[in-house]
């Protein structure tokens, strides 16, 4: 299944996306037409996985009946984050090559001859990022003043199911409710800057809709391997970046058994891949101008396109 | 004002502090009993918070008359963090003496001859964390095995009261609802084998109640002046720390310009001091070990106390 989050006659609303996202089955009007009641339990998408197998019962019922009055095109509505307001984002760095080819720009020497810290090898370190500056597919990323290298990050994240603490690797994909493309919007010359303090990162990351998710989550079992998806970035339509998941050094089911040492993971917390190598203009020298429309596209999930405005 | 959450009856309460924290006026029963009516704007410090002056009015006039039968003793209670789930937590850089002293152990050279970064002076940086990590006074907090190197961090924090973007610096007091003490509890190990990578933080700083925030929230009014505060921290009854918010170099005001530059802040978030000079155990080489008590008493605002287990 594949769930978004939209606007729809001025309210929230969630939806299962019907063919490759023309149309959307709105789901708390198809639960009406079906049973004449409300669902509270499809109200968000955070009640949606929170619902676990019973609410997903329901959902499959629904989309075997899609009753046509609760059908929408897609024109008609505005896509929102699938999670508007997660409760948690972290972003790993899963993917290395990705830290030789900044590194190498950066340092001016050869990716081949970028020695990364062991540790980045051992452990799939993140940080916690802004999970109140969200934003889903077609909306504008208004560049805020402080920056002016503009550049988009192409990640997909997964987004967890249920809690869990100590959660062994082995059991981490059963804790996975589905992915979902990620735009880490950074405000690069801010973040070189900040980066060199060794305190994080905060304004080049923290900004106004610089998390971008979408276009919706398409759930586990109908992704299948997530680890063999193409990954590519097209700026103006033009192809920017071309990676694959196949390449990610950490896995997702690493990141949540490293994260959850000692630690509660929650139901609806999203765990980001990272960049995939190449995709950012770090990496291969193209920044975004304001007008610049960026679509990331990852097999299997979609296609998240927004366009940076200044 | 004092306003503290606390768990009473198995049930999680809004509180108003009486005395020196000895005895707590449990909110939404005084409620009850002046106006025999249950005050849903009282269940929560968020939603006391985003009540605003009409809340803040009742909370007066509660505090007024204070029936005795709303009266409870804290020894008949559990102190949880005032926010048990803040929206947000962002830690910030505030004392440049702090990172002087934490650089010259690490870097084997006095204090008076480390360098910092132009750009922490310039910047209140600051990073994300667990929101979802966080505990209050007197609980036991449970090391994660992967660190042997236990350390507090004497700090203390603002809450927001309400929501702004672009917030300048002039008008920033008038967002802060009031004040906390802060305890970022770290694993010291972890942390300096994290910060090598200029990634940020993980592990050292997100593990089961690694976030403690308490006793209670004063507010800004009663609070007065934060920048004349002492702080000090005591381990097992020594004094460990002394230090003062008179020696911030950023203003909470400062942060919360900062932070809100092209961003949206949220009533109820938490923005922390970061840590106070001689305020952890790496810049004074007193470390923590199973069983230590940790106290931090900043004046105003009261004492913080945990215990470390393993």
């Amino acid at each position: 299944m594949k769930l978004a989050t939209v606007e729809h006659d001025r309210a929230e609303r969630t939806a299962l996306v019907l063919d490759q996202g023309e149309r959307l089955l709105l789901l708390d009007r198809a639960h009406r037409l079906v049973t004449g009641e409300h669902a509270p339990a499809l109200t968000t998408m955070q009640t949606i996985i929170d619902g676990g197998e019973p609410v997903r019962q329901t959902l499959e019922r629904l989309a075997a009946q899609a009753p046509p009055e609760a059908v929408v095109a897609a024109s008609d509505l505005r896509w929102l984050s699938p999670l508007p307001r997660p409760v948690q984002i972290r972003d790993f760095g899963s993917f290395m090559d990705h830290f030789r080819n900044a590194r190498s720009r950066i340092q001016g020497i050869p990716a081949d001859q970028v020695e990364l810290p062991a540790i980045m090898l051992e452990r799939p370190l993140y940080y916690v990022t802004n999970r109140l500056s969200v934003t889903g597919h077609d909306s504008d990323i208004h560049w805020p003043a402080y920056s002016s290298v503009r550049d988009y990050e192409l990640e997909f994240a997964c987004v967890l199911g249920r809690d869990g603490t100590d959660i062994p690797t082995a059991d981490a994909p059963s804790y996975i409710f589905g992915y979902t493309i990620f735009n880490d919007f950074s405000a690069r010359d801010t973040q070189l800057e900040e980066i060199a303090t060794g305190l994080g990162l905060s304004k080049s990351k923290d900004f106004t809709d610089s998390n971008v998710l979408g276009p919706w989550i398409v759930t586990a079992d109908e992704l299948g391997d997530p680890y063999r998806l193409t990954m590519t970035a097209r700026i103006n339509g033009e192809e920017a970046s071309r990676g694959t998941s196949a390449d990610m050094h950490h896995t997702f089911a690493d990141m949540i058994a490293f994260a959850s040492q000692s630690t509660r993971l929650h139901a609806g917390e999203v765990l980001c891949s990272g960049t995939v190598p190449t995709g950012c203009g770090l990496e291969h020298g193209r920044f975004l101008e304001p007008g610049d429309t960026v679509e990331l596209e990852v097999s299997g999930l979609g296609v998240l396109r927004n366009r940076v405005v200044s």
